[in-house]
């Protein structure tokens, strides 16, 4: 059969992401591709850098998009900050500590983790414990909002943590950045990393990043060349604050970079404060709606994330029939669970532009009339 | 100053990369952005692997794009097939040929090169030569198409050298693919990487990949784990080649390869037979303009490509200044130089949808204007 254009439903993204997508940024998106090294292109990376530093809240000067997806943002992290032999301590809560571990490994160094019950926050007591037993470790990595079960933990203070035992960290906020407080200077994280199509409402693709003088001191004072070539940032920071003398290191993702700027811009319109409000304002009536239901949270209220609700599938209910009538019949889609939660749960986000009424409304009651 | 939505001029893109964007491609890159685990998405990546075949001309199952830039499709190549230890040769004859070189050493490989002239295309004999020296050699790498340069290497000959002594291929397509005949199967290349933004005049950000039978097997024997797990394909496969039952590895870039199936689309019916006649037509006919400015090719005609033309700058011409005035007053940006031929040459690209006539006449009468 001929394979013919691709025309895609308009669904409401109500996932772990990506998540709907602003209007605007689809225009943003299939704006003219122009030279990544046009002069008026250099002009927007630095008002993306800009909008990149009030997202993260940090005056970092090396604030970027990595190229590529938030795994890929992981990444730069790991192999920039982490040399042969390195011992870092991964607090491990879900899916994505997980990952941190395997990258930690690739690039030979040391994990040591921190392990803590699926749909809990990052115990500050048990870092604190694993440190006193492993004080040669240089970094602790941990993940902000974990998207495979919901659970907020506390970076703030798991950051003093790390600092008092001299280790740098690495903070996975792929969830956490523009649906929670995120204050990278007040906090003095070191390495931050997210993704576009999460709180921003951008498309998929990239991976916001952002390096402390700390973080960056370490990296100069390398022993062993970065193993991967397409994520040194040494040489990725050529391109990005090279200014009119921006030397090239790979094609810049030129139209996706359009969105992102568009997407920022909006979180900078609306204000970070007004975002995060509007999440939680968004969670309470989600929360409302579904206990109608008789849902019940995977994640205790004290440190759930009003993003990405992750939900126990009422029993007797066939988990994937259900998401097939939401997506077919509604044009909704929820996500499944993930690792130890892969059929106990669904993940219900309410990230970005996607944290609306309408989508509240749409899903409470498209859950409501399937379940029936 | 405030941000304000950034509005891109509408350039003609005639550098080494990114091409000139065929319109329906930026119209499908702005659909609905859908999650990439939904069943429809599903059925576009099939799609879009069927596309891709084509494109390389091979039924090799893994057939992919990968979710970031060229440079990161070469990285993709390098990581999965070298071992620590590997000795692999690499032909050089331009900026790309070191960036391999860099990527093999990164892997913990010993590479050894067979160095060739800039503007040259890579020697068969000096290739067999290299190989009967170093009969441990396991992979031998090269670039079909040279971006820096404008050369065309002779992929079928090379790869016969490197299967007599036993050696995959890892073959960088970036600038060749639609533009020149690149028939992977009958040339039984191993290891094939390319990228979105040149004679596919699709948006930058994407690494059309494809591996052999043998490469996969070198994968799954491989002694150590791959270095990245970003790139770590025996991981990317279980989404790409999952089909219904799709694990998940990173979240793919939903938009951008909406924007790929139908640059795909316009290639296959076009066909590529008359894909390659055109690029050739409309470097005949910028030839033709360029001889009677006076202006050279850096590369001879035997083996010069006809969608890169790189040119030497005429004796005296400020080479900024005419780029610059070609930009503002024309809207029209040709490439600079790079490595050894920076402030010597230009490159002026006719990729895709850019090689079409009123391009070249653009860009002849641009230039004489400027030049005069």
């Amino acid at each position: 059969m001929a394979i013919t254009s691709f025309q895609p439903p308009r669904r409401v993204l109500m996932g772990p992401g990506p998540s709907d997508i602003y209007p605007q940024v689809l225009q943003a998106l299939s704006r003219p591709t122009i030279g990544h090294l046009d002069p008026l292109f250099i002009t927007m990376m630095d008002e993306l850098k800009a909008l990149l530093q009030y997202a993260f809240q940090t005056q970092n000067p090396f604030t970027i998009a990595v190229s590529a997806p938030g795994s890929a943002g992981m990444e730069a992290c790991f192999v920039n900050l982490v040399e042969p032999g390195d011992k870092v301590v991964v607090c491990r809560n879900g899916v994505f500590g997980q990952r941190m571990v395997e990258n930690v490994e690739r690039c030979g160094g040391v994990a040591v983790t921190v392990d803590n019950t699926w749909g809990e926050p990052v115990s500050p007591e048990l870092l604190e414990q694993t440190l006193n037993q492993h004080s040669d470790a240089k970094i602790v990595a941990f993940v902000h909002a974990e998207t495979s079960t919901g659970a907020l933990s506390d970076a703030k203070t798991l950051a003093e943590i790390a600092r008092r035992f001299d280790c740098l960290t690495i903070v996975d906020a792929v969830t956490s950045l523009g649906g929670v407080p995120l204050l990278v200077d007040e906090w003095q994280l070191d390495a931050v990393y997210s993704g576009s199509q999460k709180c921003l409402s951008c498309v998929p693709g990239l991976a916001p990043l952002t390096f402390s003088a700390k973080a960056l001191e370490k990296i100069a004072s390398r022993q062993h060349k970065v193993q991967s070539w397409f994520l040194d940032q040494s040489l990725v920071l050529g391109y990005w604050n090279g200014g009119a003398k921006r030397s090239y290191h790979h094609t810049a993702p030129v139209n996706s970079l359009y969105a992102l700027h568009e997407a920022l811009l909006l979180l900078q319109q609306e204000g970070l404060e007004h975002a995060w409000q509007r999440h939680q304002e968004m969670h309470q009536e989600l929360k409302a709606g579904l206990m109608e239901l008789g849902i019940e949270f995977v994640v205790d209220e004290a440190y759930r994330l009003p993003q990405l609700n992750a939900v126990y599938i009422p029993q007797g209910v066939d988990d994937a029939a259900v998401r097939q009538t939401l997506l077919e019949r509604y044009n909704l889609e929820i996500g499944a669970g993930l690792g130890d939660l892969a059929g106990k749960a669904w993940r219900i986000g309410l990230m970005g532009y996607g944290a609306r009424a309408e989508n509240v409304a749409l899903c409470v009651k498209a859950l409501a009339q399937t379940l029936r």
